[in-house]
């Protein structure tokens, strides 16, 4: 949204604010009380909640400690000019006029990454960011399991020889029909719209502005009943985790969200878990029939095919469940190889499309619907893309405990009961911020360190009978 | 926007905020300073720049040292409680919901106003925060006169008989369309939109997110071509005002608006004097019937007439150029009446039914039309309103005075060239920035104190043709 003349005073101000948030953080007695307090007894029980707030802060001024102010500047002010680049490089589709911000966004990301110290390699270092003590090896295997059985799922599917008819999604559905049954179903899985609302923006989001204010937005087509409808299930799933936030651990670690893994792991379930299963359609259908005449005419069983369509494609934003985490993969390997210096930004266009061209058996026609369609690095976001796929995965493990302990979860979505999945979400994550890891969290709730199969077991139990079997 | 539970945390966010810029301005250190460079030889040339920095500094400085911190963080957490109050109030329609919390800020701002000291009353200390320097009995003197004036003037325009087809307006406009024009419009009076833009909201403004960055919104009403249209020419004139300012004197006082006065006079002129005048339309009417299907058949005379409808009318917001002022007087008396305890709340809404009788002849049905449309009061703006009405006032006399020196404004207008205007205010006001007080610059610029008559002039030369000569 910033005017092209106004890219100099934004970078002015982000490289005030950040480096002013810097001295805030890194300051010295502050460091010395952290210090202090975490080895005495307030910190003493293992499991109390000032123990855990103290360590989870102690830890990240640890982190921040490590930085130089001016690398901190210049990582802001650089990532304001880059991303204007960006948006003038797609327009154009020419990756040439990005690529000297990215080759400088790269040179500063690995300076954070000498500076910050890693275990095995500089994405360490990265990934931590917003993966808090996930290893780039651990989540590396992972994602390769799951590559090696997602590659031939989706060949599976496109080679079954059947296609939902995904023109009844293309049928007109009035805005405001869309708005008021969106609203209705974001209400009825738990987002509270008392202490959170729903807003039109062109790039949906969910932010929390305190303890009681969650703001979550969407975008209508009139034409594409997914877009709005499914983006607000995706974002009243990362409100409801918001929502569930100790509100007297406002501002410290344990009134936090833990990782973007999770985070994601939250709209994911409540998108794709709940929202795409036909036992939330069983419940929601009729009364999607009343309200949208063109859907009058479409049996329930059409209806549940159509929006599980799976569909290589070229944009990220806009792939289905199976294939979104084949676009990760290509993300989080070229950003592995470009920060190692084993791929060169003149090998970056073309190293893009072949793994486009490997995972998902398209070419992108241009850089515009190739390398350029993520704002992620040049925001200096490098090490984010890989906790959209740990967001799948999570959904998946989790939702296959929850499935398991709570009997059944099909029975109560079909009577349109969501509260037995949400609170025990909210006890389960929600409650805990930032107490355990990521890893640890899944391990504690469902017994298991995160693997790739609940996720393609249930890829395989949903897309086999509409697709292969 | 702010969802009901939120109200408790966004006070207290307020609150904090309050205090930490009230403690940054009343810095001993920086008093000090100020103390020192206000006599010092920097500031000893008075017609220099640094000079009118260092006394426009000192004397903000020192209106903010009288002010306790208690009282200002008290006035910020009032004006988040008291406005959600106003809000369900309104939507109530019910007054005894917002009264004691109007009865609360009305003590802080008497508060206020002691703290602050004043000349001759109370309201002069608040008028001072919106309109630096204005005395509130001189801005009465100049209101009276307009009084005086335009109550007779809207009678006879509502008694001569004739009146416009306005539902020529409310036919359909594409708001596709109505957007690409106006943002033509807005584009060919001078806001540029390199440095600037416009977007949609639900309650148009105007702000200014850094030197280069100007942010303009309106709304669009698919059924009512006023709306929009004249909506983005106000917000684009407060926006050729901030794009005028000095980009070296950012975030100084003289790279600073004088006061809301002088802003609502450039908002003014754009939207009435250039916007509303036949001239500017003999240009873009050709354009705008070729734009829109709706107005093919509708002579250039009709739609000039009807744009300018005069209508006594309920709700500020939406009233026309001539009775807008007489809105203003409702408020003005009112808030001096409360605030110097010769009304009581339990009486405000008669009197304010009454003078909506006696200056509009009419009388609001509910409170929700009546006394409770505004936000002002309930967020402690008080002694705001008049500025609206100066806003007019100055408006009238400049460009009284711009179309004097630049020899018929009509002409340039009729040929799409408003440039000249735009220079002439950039340089007479734009530059200025703090430079003089508002009333000062008036004089400086026009040669006269501010004076009713050139408002009542402009309105009687361009209504008494359309209604009743």
């Amino acid at each position: 949204m910033l005017p092209p003349a106004g890219t100099e005073h934004r970078a002015q101000q982000m490289t005030l604010l950040s480096g002013m948030i810097h001295d805030r953080w890194t300051n010295a007695e502050f460091g010395h009380w952290l210090a202090e307090l975490v080895e005495g007894p307030l910190a003493a029980d293992p499991d109390g909640d000032m123990g855990a707030n103290l360590r989870r802060l102690k830890r990240e001024y640890d982190k921040k400690v490590k930085l130089p102010k001016s690398l901190v500047e210049e990582l802001a002010q650089t990532a304001v000019f880059a991303q204007q680049a960006w948006v003038e490089a797609r327009r154009q589709s020419n990756f040439n006029h990005f690529r000297p911000w990215l080759g400088k966004m790269l040179a500063l990301k690995r300076q954070e990454a000498e500076s910050l110290g890693y275990a095995a390699c500089p994405y360490d270092a990265l990934l931590d960011r917003y993966e808090p003590d996930a290893r780039t090896a651990d989540v590396a295997a992972v994602l390769a399991g799951l590559r090696q059985q997602l590659v031939p799922l989706v060949q599976a599917i496109r080679q079954g020889g059947r296609q939902p008819d995904v023109s009844i999604l293309h049928r007109s559905f009035p805005p405001d029909v869309q708005q008021a049954f969106g609203r209705m179903a974001a209400a009825r899985i738990g987002f509270d719209f008392d202490r959170g609302r729903l807003d039109v923006t062109a790039h949906p989001f969910c932010t929390g502005l305190g303890p009681s204010d969650c703001r979550i937005t969407t975008r209508y087509d009139e034409h594409f009943f997914n877009e709005a409808f499914f983006g607000i299930l995706h974002e009243a799933g990362h409100g409801i985790y918001e929502q569930g936030l100790l509100p007297e651990q406002y501002g410290l670690p344990l009134g936090e969200a833990v990782s973007l893994g999770i985070h994601e792991s939250q709209s994911r379930l409540w998108e794709n878990f709940v929202g795409r299963s036909l036992a939330f359609w069983q419940f929601f259908y009729p009364d999607a029939q009343r309200r949208f005449g063109a859907l009058a005419d479409v049996p329930l069983g059409q209806f549940h095919f159509a929006v599980n369509d799976v569909r290589p494609s070229l944009i990220r934003t806009e792939a289905d469940e199976a294939t979104y985490n084949l676009h990760i993969l290509v993300r989080f390997e070229l950003e592995q190889a470009l920060l190692n210096d084993e791929l060169s930004l003149d090998d970056l266009p073309g190293a893009w499309n072949a793994k486009y061209e490997e995972y998902l058996g398209i070419t992108p026609p241009d850089a515009a619907q190739g390398v350029l369609q993520d704002i992620h690095w040049s925001a200096g976001l490098i090490g984010y893309f890989p906790t959209y796929a740990l967001g799948n995965l999570n959904a998946a493990q989790l939702f296959r405990q929850a499935d398991a302990e709570l009997g059944g979860l099909d029975r109560h979505f079909a009577q349109g009961d969501f509260q037995p999945l949400r609170q025990w979400l909210g006890e389960k994550i929600h409650r805990q911020g930032q107490r355990y890891s990521a890893a640890e969290l899944i391990r504690r709730v469902t017994g298991q360190p995160l693997s790739h199969a609940p996720l393609v077991d249930h890829l395989r139990r949903k897309f086999g009978p509409l697709y292969y079997e």
